[in-house]
């Protein structure tokens, strides 16, 4: 049996190297889809990719592959990847611990003289993040052709800068068509940005579904009215029945527990003062279950509560589903591979639910794929503060060298 | 006894005339404070009251006086006022009313070739509403000494442009010191803004008391999170503890009704996003009642939910009173002038409480004040559909004339 080890400390050196891209005084980075500091990190990934001895090529949507051959030029390539763009305060390792983890599996093999029998394939995904354009996802979305070429393309940031512009003003439009690239199976190292594997003490997180998520706008039409002169019996009061609707969603999520979640990001008051009761209210309501039956249920109970809500005091709820995804189970083979990564390890092991979206979910769509966990400390991402230990990220990078071989392997037989 | 009469139609005619400067495709007025709009309405009310007689003064905040000589120039004047200024999508009523009723009761009285003891003096008061440069009743808070008039000058309106420069860009910084002006008693005539008189069938309100009212600023301060990644039990969701808080504003002030209110008008969540659970959220909150005590209860129980329900959900909630108007009673000499005045012409009458602020309430500390209503169709008000009929502003500009004579009557006595 093999006994590969990855090099943590390496991997570790490589995040913090890296982090200086972009990065923030508060310890996070800065690293906006198709910014400058984007161009930097590709730069260095491409750079890295090469004396590594991999093909490096681009996509017309900037999506980045590393090819390391292997000894079987006719096999489909065992693909790893994930995303170096950030959010506009995010942290460290999501997206980047994936694609530097994949970088210290291609140097443990080179270091250890190993080829394998299909090519690898590692990816840095354009705009997982979906701060900057919107939606998220997007380089993979159009990969996997979830999203029209010409619609991504389109897309334009606050400041009225097109996806297009962006991408050529960094240089990264490459010549390789959007797509048409076969792929044997897709393995992604993330941190769970959630707080099971940390509060349970485990290290490794066996993802076996990206849970479902609906995402909606809403409005309330109620009657804008003095706040000084209007009694309360009189009003119709948009913030009141959006606030009761609020809580109400709290409680249908609750009592879909504990894997479903809700939440109000955003609300708007375009008239909002002081001293007048709001006509108007918009917002968003984002629902996540691993079931697609026990999302169609919360639905349901969110828009009667809406109707009943908006009932009660003469305001009217409107929702609209403009966002949908069912929950995608990932494939069982890679799945397993990845298990048994960990189980040679020794590392205690969970499976896991993925709250968050990611590429794997669109690469699911079409070629087999899994991802992997380590903790998040704190649970927290999205955030300057967000860390995961030299420890955790190394076992992560570990798992995903002997799920790719483990994978490797199976197909040989 | 004397029977004059005012000209209802003249009225109408000129709420109408003037109701172009700043009219709006929907029927109302956008006349801010100091804008071009402003500067030709007030054009517009200088050149009438000097073609009444009237001599035409202004201070330094913009205050117009238009002053009508008695036969005792040794008495103080007799005030009527309002304002002509309106919010951003106003009505042709609120306000101007006041100051057009008052230059009706001129019109009539030359019309009659009356004399009265005491001078009159009619005035327009600088940005009452509050919309372009806060706070609201700014005029006639400087003229009072309740507003210093340093600060005044230094107010800015979203632009970043200063009430200095503004009132000085349509010239109307008058050379009249703010506030060194003598007046015997003051008069105000308003629509109601509020349901009541057209509710019970009454042409005129005899305003008692202006409510109190007090205003916060209130911040909710959680812990930003991924709307998938976190359960429910984990969350610090300051946008559900803002809602639950609204939710139980409500309560509280129905239980203190009829009379009491209040509204969460303004809600602001700086990061907002569909998929994250806020972290910070700001909100302001406005109640009133005539009773300061109901207002120490009221704000005690909203003190007291906003830490149980911070409590409950891991978040902070803070509440600052940035503003306390205590209830400001009318002076019993000028409301016996408006109930004679209204008795004396069989309007059906009933006392008001406003919940409104107004000129009158500042003035009131310095000088005996009272105010009058008209019905407002539908309480509507800060709204272009704000509607009263011909007959009742024709009532509310009579009722003015006969408590103004009522009150110059009795002082010669």
């Amino acid at each position: 049996m093999r006994n590969l080890k990855i090099d943590a400390r390496r991997l570790w050196d490589e995040i913090h190297e890296t982090g200086k891209i972009g990065g923030t005084a508060k310890g996070g980075v800065r690293r906006l889809t198709l910014s400058d500091e984007d161009r930097q990190v590709r730069d260095w990934f491409a750079a890295k990719a090469r004396s590594l001895g991999c093909t490096v090529s681009v996509d017309g949507v900037g999506n980045m592959f590393a090819l390391r051959a292997g000894r079987d030029p006719n096999r489909l390539p065992i693909a790893m990847g994930s995303h170096l763009d950030t959010q506009p305060t995010g942290g460290k390792f999501d997206g980047i611990l994936g694609v530097l983890a994949g970088v210290e599996v291609l140097q443990t093999l080179n270091d250890n003289n190993i080829e394998t029998e299909s090519p690898l394939l590692l990816i840095n995904w354009t705009n997982e993040e979906g701060s900057r354009f919107s939606p998220a996802v997007m380089g993979s979305g159009a990969f996997t052709g979830a999203l029209p070429l010409d619609e991504v393309l389109a897309k334009t940031d606050r400041d009225g800068i097109s996806f297009s512009q962006a991408i050529d003003s960094i240089g990264y439009r490459g010549p390789d068509p959007v797509g048409n690239r076969p792929i044997a199976a897709y393995f992604e190292l993330h941190i769970e940005q959630g707080p099971y594997l940390e509060a349970e003490g485990q290290t490794i997180g066996v993802v076996t579904l990206v849970q479902g998520i609906r995402w909606f706008n809403g409005t309330v039409k109620g009657q804008d009215a003095h706040a000084g002169t209007t009694p309360m019996h009189r009003r119709a009061d948009a913030m009141l029945a959006f606030a009761r609707l609020t809580d109400r969603i709290d409680t249908i999520a609750r009592k879909h527990g504990p894997l479903a979640v809700a939440t109000v990001g955003v609300v708007d008051v375009p008239s909002a003062s002081i001293n007048v009761v709001a006509g108007d209210v918009s917002f968003t309501v984002d629902i996540r279950d691993p079931d697609d039956a026990v999302l169609d249920q919360m639905e349901a109970e969110i828009r009667k509560a809406a109707q009943e809500i908006g009932g009660l005091n003469g305001t009217e709820i409107q929702l609209d589903c403009f966002w949908k995804a069912a929950p995608v189970p990932f494939d069982a083979d890679c799945i397993a591979s990845v298990r048994a990564a960990a189980e040679q390890s020794h590392y205690a092991t969970r499976d896991c639910v993925s709250g968050a979206s990611h590429d794997a979910a669109y690469m699911q769509g079409i070629v087999p794929s899994a991802m992997i966990f380590v903790p998040s400390q704190d649970g927290l991402s999205h955030n300057e503060l967000e860390h995961s230990t030299l420890d955790h990220c190394g076992a992560g990078a570990q798992v995903l060298l002997d799920a790719v071989l483990n994978y490797d392997e199976k197909s040989r037989r």
